[in-house]
């Protein structure tokens, strides 16, 4: 997601330093210091503007969440609502997801959540995929045995791609969703806002499997 | 596929012997001897009115195709085709699929076709669905080692359903589609009848696997 810069982002993100973490290498093997209570962690990669994350985060108080974004002025926009929500029980983090393995400790995440990755549809960006094997390496490292990662896309090449990639790299499917909104699959299902606007043009998949 | 009786199916099964075979447990490990020339052997389990298995033969003369059917007024039809086409490495088998285990030795098949199977979508149906691991149990000791199977349906349901059994009983996926007919994968695709008539009303799936 692009989107204009906004002025306040910064100051805002420095004023809630309580909230949202900036240095996160610093952190790594720590997080749990972060919360009130030591409970799972789970993470996901790529927030947005965080609706996900914070209705998760509602739902579901036995779990510490760890939100991570790249872009300012989006976690910005994330960090604003979870003020807003009083939630004691998620973490957000700005930087780069792809370097997932240099935050956390082995085994340190209970299970992580991609929602609409970028599908980066050129053969020759296949590598960005967050769902290629470079990245699965990663994943596979920071999980706990049998953690779960939760997929969910749009996007039809990258669904049909990300499939072939879990397979190949041995993972086990725990749940398999080619139209999510119009499936039992749905029920309890938690919306990011790109879900929201976007489910109407076509179906949404979903896949959930563990190492 | 349901169909009405035809009178006229028994004797044209009975006058070409030489083209379909109705006592196939007497072939395990002849299959070869039903074909002018030893080449390798894909089956097609359910081939409907015989439009997939028979262009498929026209276009790979190198293969040899042995094509089951359950329904006799379903496989004269095709047998009707198949005679007029004047083809030779195509032989078909009426049978029930569900048995494949007792009509070949291990490893007498190079690659398996399921064209639009029965979706059985009740759950206490389950094991009834040719993509149940009861059945891909069978298929792998058929199959030549890293064999091949190639699924079609337009069945959402089962189509979720063989995702998680081919990956849950450890198969390698080659290839999957999840609207074929607007894909690349589409080039060079040869359609059954039903796809033919069905695939405007949604999305074909295909996978490849092997074990």
């Amino acid at each position: 997601m692009r989107v204009r810069k906004k002025p306040w982002a910064a100051p805002y993100i420095k004023d809630h330093a309580d909230l949202i973490v900036t240095d996160p290498a610093s952190q790594l093997g720590h997080w749990q210091e972060r919360f009130p209570s030591q409970q799972p962690i789970q993470v996901e990669i790529g927030i947005g503007k965080g609706q996900f994350i914070i209705e998760m985060a509602r739902q579901n108080p036995e779990i510490n969440f760890l939100g991570i974004e790249i872009q300012e002025s989006v976690i910005a926009t994330a960090l604003r609502k979870l003020v807003e929500s009083g939630l004691t029980n998620v973490q957000l983090v700005e930087t780069d997801g792809a370097n997932i393995d240099t935050l956390f400790a082995e085994g340190e995440v209970d299970k992580l959540y991609l929602n609409f990755s970028d599908p980066w549809p050129k053969k020759r960006h296949t590598k960005r995929r967050l769902t290629a094997p470079n990245f699965l390496v990663h994943y596979q490292k920071v999980l706990k045995k049998a953690g779960r990662i939760q997929f969910k896309t749009d996007n039809r090449g990258l669904f049909e791609y990300s499939l072939m990639s879990f397979n190949n790299f041995g993972m086990t499917f725990e749940e398999v969703w080619l139209d999510l909104h119009n499936s039992d699959g749905n029920v309890g299902n938690v919306q990011t806002e790109y879900e929201e606007k976007f489910s109407a043009k076509g179906p949404i998949y979903k896949l959930v499997a563990h190492f």
